[in-house]
């Protein structure tokens, strides 16, 4: 059995390509407001964009958005990249962004229908629960889960910048560098991840320090204003990979979406072939 | 307009009940594994409790499980607690457990489908990602969340129990009563409340006094090994509310639901009125 960032680490060499394209299908994006649109646009960027998609990720929000004929699209769009996969030869894997979090038996319905029911082969959750609501969607080591850690966000300063003083220590660190600290722990099958957002390099870089060999996975560059150079001199590990950088607008708005896509992948690639210079 | 909270205090004034009926379809409990079952399970449930429930949870992974059956059912589930609300002249809030968290745009997506396509009153949310995840499920005061606290795993401690020290103060607090206070601060609508595990007594009770005003949801009475009169002891607020107690597998494993919901409500009824002598 592969465990989960075995998966993604081949697919990765495969495509030579560390780029996540983010499915979103905002209703602004759509040329109506409906599930069928929906699908029409994300199958069209699947279709696109495969060929350069280290992995893709469809956020669950804006499907649950449409109820259950959302749903219904959700599996359709996972199940075509799947298909899109094999006429490459090679698996592409599903992140489902959803950032869930539950209790253990509730936690075990919600991996059973990310997995099971959708399909996906990780799922974004926050860990403010801690290890038993993780560990029903980590005890299969093919599936993976990217834990929360540092969001891109403004108000992520309100809990996850707080100086903690974990048990057993004496020097307090930020509560996102013991989240990064409780994820390398939890990560004894190689399948659990960390969510750390692009906007801030040097908090990137540190949490780098801490968890030197962890996958992240970075959302904020393009629309939120992460910069990429900065992000993959922050966020790489030394091998040159264990940064997964979603795109998702700066990618669908494009006028050509499977140029975007090439474009973004070679600037990544060629920032990486600097930095190891 | 009504403001969340005022709409619950009159549904638990209206039935004399602190008692919120969970409505968790767990595949073991149904007839069949399907999400027909899980539909016929909770419409009973919801007929033979309204009477005596404050409110109403339904947990979104167990309808989620089934896909976008699960969802078109879970919509069901809801219309049919409005409609057994209009019978009894007094509308029934309904809380959907999901414990959803996640950057502004996505977080709208999240209100969306909670609040206008599946029609709830109110959501169970996590605050890792700080105010702005949260500010677009609080915008309209009619609609309310219940933040993640104290919850009532033993995982629990990983991350909310670890000592925090807030920017501009000194002394340290366990992360849950750095979130109480937050969602003090948050609730100026009065539409913000929190969810306090009723495993830990001495904890609810210090969150009570670090937030007096708010409301609390307290699961983990019953299965979970909570006890009533303690919890109630702890958590309720000098006006006798503030309380709402999610039952769910002591009700509908029961062989008569009704009654056993009934005898429930007048435990906790009993259990403050000699809190209050």
């Amino acid at each position: 059995m592969e465990s989960f960032f075995s998966f993604l680490e081949k697919r990765v060499d495969d495509c030579t390509s560390l780029l996540c394209v983010g499915l979103d299908p905002h209703i602004p994006d759509l040329k109506e407001p409906t599930a069928k649109s929906a699908r029409d646009f994300c199958l069209n960027l699947v279709k696109q964009t495969a060929r350069y998609a280290a992995a893709f990720k469809p956020n669950a929000a804006f499907f649950e958005a449409f109820g259950a004929e959302g749903w219904t699209v959700l599996k359709q769009v996972i199940e075509a990249i799947g298909e899109e996969s094999a006429r490459f030869g090679s698996m592409i894997p599903v992140v489902l962004d959803a950032k869930r979090g539950d209790i253990a038996s509730t936690a075990e319905a919600y991996a059973r229908s990310a997995f099971e029911t959708l399909g996906a082969h990780c799922i974004t959750i926050s860990p403010y629960l801690g290890y038993d609501s993780i560990e029903p969607f980590i005890q299969n080591q093919e599936k993976g889960v990217f834990l929360l850690c540092k969001t891109s966000n403004v108000g992520s300063k309100d809990l996850q910048d707080v100086l903690v003083t974990p048990a057993g220590t004496e020097s307090s660190v930020p509560l996102y560098i013991h989240v990064a600290t409780l994820a390398r722990q939890w990560n004894s099958r190689n399948n659990v991840g960390i969510v750390v957002g692009a906007t801030q390099p040097q908090i990137m870089s540190d949490i780098r320090a801490a968890a030197p060999d962890l996958w992240f996975l970075a959302p904020g560059v393009g629309v939120q204003g992460g910069e990429l150079g900065s992000t993959l001199r922050a966020g790489l590990r030394r091998d040159g990979k264990g940064l997964l950088i979603p795109i998702s607008r700066s990618i669908s708005r494009a006028g050509n979406t499977a140029r975007a896509a090439a474009e973004i992948r070679d600037q990544m690639l060629e920032i990486r072939e600097q930095l190891r210079r």
